[in-house]
């Protein structure tokens, strides 16, 4: 568990996007952010304040998280800079980063000497159990895509938080690293050993009220040949009672892998439900979630209108359309 | 790659079972052990000639294998003797043990001193890529099961000797603990970490002659909610050309999960077939391996009769009745 709120370390990014995770934490955790670090030459902006790691620290920031992506896969000196500073004011660091922190010599040695924590959120730490497919009380929703990177998080964040607006019970569970770093905690699924991964999902989805949600985040495709078994793990640990089916429509292959097609929705449907409901019976597909990034307005709205028609389930694009109707569908569950 | 061939530890093995990973080596490659090394005590015997470490190295034997399951999860001193002085004497030492060997500071330093190799097999040796899915030359079959250890590696492995004894080109390809150590090679799945797992398997399997064959060993089910993800991982990092159904018929529930049915072998066969033509459209079902241990002789003919008029395909057990009919049925595909 990831102390908050957080100061969000810019450090030197070459443009907005190289600080996506920044932006991610920002849209969807404001509450965690009491401000930016930006330094020389930082072209990424989330119109936060901009702070020192001293006013930071006197507003009350706990750690400083990594919210951008490094340049050529080392820790410069400049960043080791701050960070080992931002360490001696007393910050825990927070990186999602390849390269782990505790491996840098010098950030493990004065993270020992001031008693802070380093916390790379690529790597468990935590040891799973094995999986008992014991039955959880509470409610889980999942996102299953037909591809990688279609927008699950998304998906699962927007869900979460429309779910929060109408009053029901409800939290995001994260799976990935960004996830992880938004919400403080989580379990970085795809660097979990093979045996211990639906186990490490039954950890992250516990007993619960009977009318609490748990949206979990999904990774990967039960149709993508490098990842598809750590998206049945997710299947069989979640125990879904309900899945949300996400999909990209202009792409032309799957993610990494030319030659391979997308399945079609009609196929993650079936393939995802009959899966599921050997851990839950009652497993049910209550939507659909489309990105539509790479269409106009009115090609996305008949998209989502003839997805709708074909599979008689609610389809919306959450970045568009909000996640009502998504939360609507589970309230109904 | 462990060297062969193999003096096989039986230590002090209070019964048969106990030693069973040194009877499966036994077994399955004889050509591989020279001899058996027994403490006071022991009460398992291969009929393999009893060897002093001395006598095993004159015999040609390059690694001892650790054969037996220890008792109260600790490698005892008595042990530790006999492993110091293997070491000593030339040996490589390999073990698919829970402690592993290089977390005995003993045997680490006697084995960095000497020059030896510890082989702890129940963890990977290799970085794995992450699976591209490319299409490989030669061919692939692979075991999936109803249950986890239901005679998967069993079967691969009878199947691998009848296809040898036909004329066929085929290799055995291990992917748990017991396998590796029998072929002194492999891949131990249920250890690799999620993101690789698939690629693990494209690995072990890499391109080869058109007409060759790789019998890889399955692990887990797909309906086996604690391990499905492993499972998933093989079938489309194994790009199978070819399935064979596993089941053993008078299990009451899945193998660690009261509660939970075993599914019926059209289950397995439609949720296998569908999700490996994924990876390989060309797949087929070829035959059925039905474990009847706990049958009579009456009982498990009239049960693989009755399978093989349901599901018309060619069903045997391999311990009683011979892979024969499976290895002609690949050598059809």
């Amino acid at each position: 568990m990831i102390e908050t709120p957080y100061l969000l370390f810019l450090g030197d990014a070459p443009d907005g996007l190289a600080a996506k995770v920044a932006q991610g934490i920002r849209d969807w955790r404001p509450d965690n952010c009491v401000g930016q670090f930006r330094m020389e030459g930082c072209k990424a902006d989330l119109k936060l304040p901009d702070m020192t790691l001293a006013e930071a620290k006197a507003a009350g920031a706990k750690t400083l998280v990594i919210g951008v992506a490094n340049r050529g896969g080392k820790i410069s000196a400049a960043w080791k800079k701050v960070l080992v500073e931002a360490l001696e004011e007393g910050f825990d660091l927070a990186s999602g980063l390849h390269n782990l922190l505790r491996n840098e010599k010098d950030l493990a040695a004065v993270a020992e000497a001031t008693g802070r924590t380093l916390h790379d959120v690529r790597i468990p730490s935590v040891e799973y159990p094995i999986a008992d497919g014991t039955k959880r009380t509470g409610k889980r929703v999942l996102a299953v895509g037909t591809d990688c990177s279609v927008g699950k998080m998304y998906t699962a964040l927007a869900l979460d938080k429309a779910m929060q607006e109408k009053g029901m019970k409800s939290t995001f569970r994260a799976t990935g690293q960004t996830g992880i770093l938004i919400t403080g905690d989580g379990v970085p699924l795809d660097a979990v050993i093979a045996d211990f991964m639906a186990g490490s999902i039954e950890y992250l989805t516990p007993d619960n009220d009977p009318d609490h949600w748990d949206v979990i985040e999904g990774q990967g495709s039960l149709f993508h040949v490098s990842f598809s078994g750590v998206t049945l793990a997710l299947i069989h640990g979640g125990q879904p009672d309900a899945l949300i089916l996400c999909h990209e429509p202009t792409r032309t292959h799957m993610r990494g892998l030319p030659g391979y097609a997308l399945p079609t929705l009609e196929q993650v449907r079936d393939s995802a439900l009959m899966l599921a409901r050997v851990g839950n019976p009652d497993c049910v597909v209550v939507g659909v979630s489309i990105n539509t990034q790479h269409m106009g307005e009115d090609e996305a709205a008949a998209y989502c209108a003839e997805v709708e028609a074909r599979l008689g389930l609610p389809t919306v694009d959450p970045f568009r359309h909000g996640a009502g109707r998504l939360a609507d569908a589970l309230a109904a569950v």
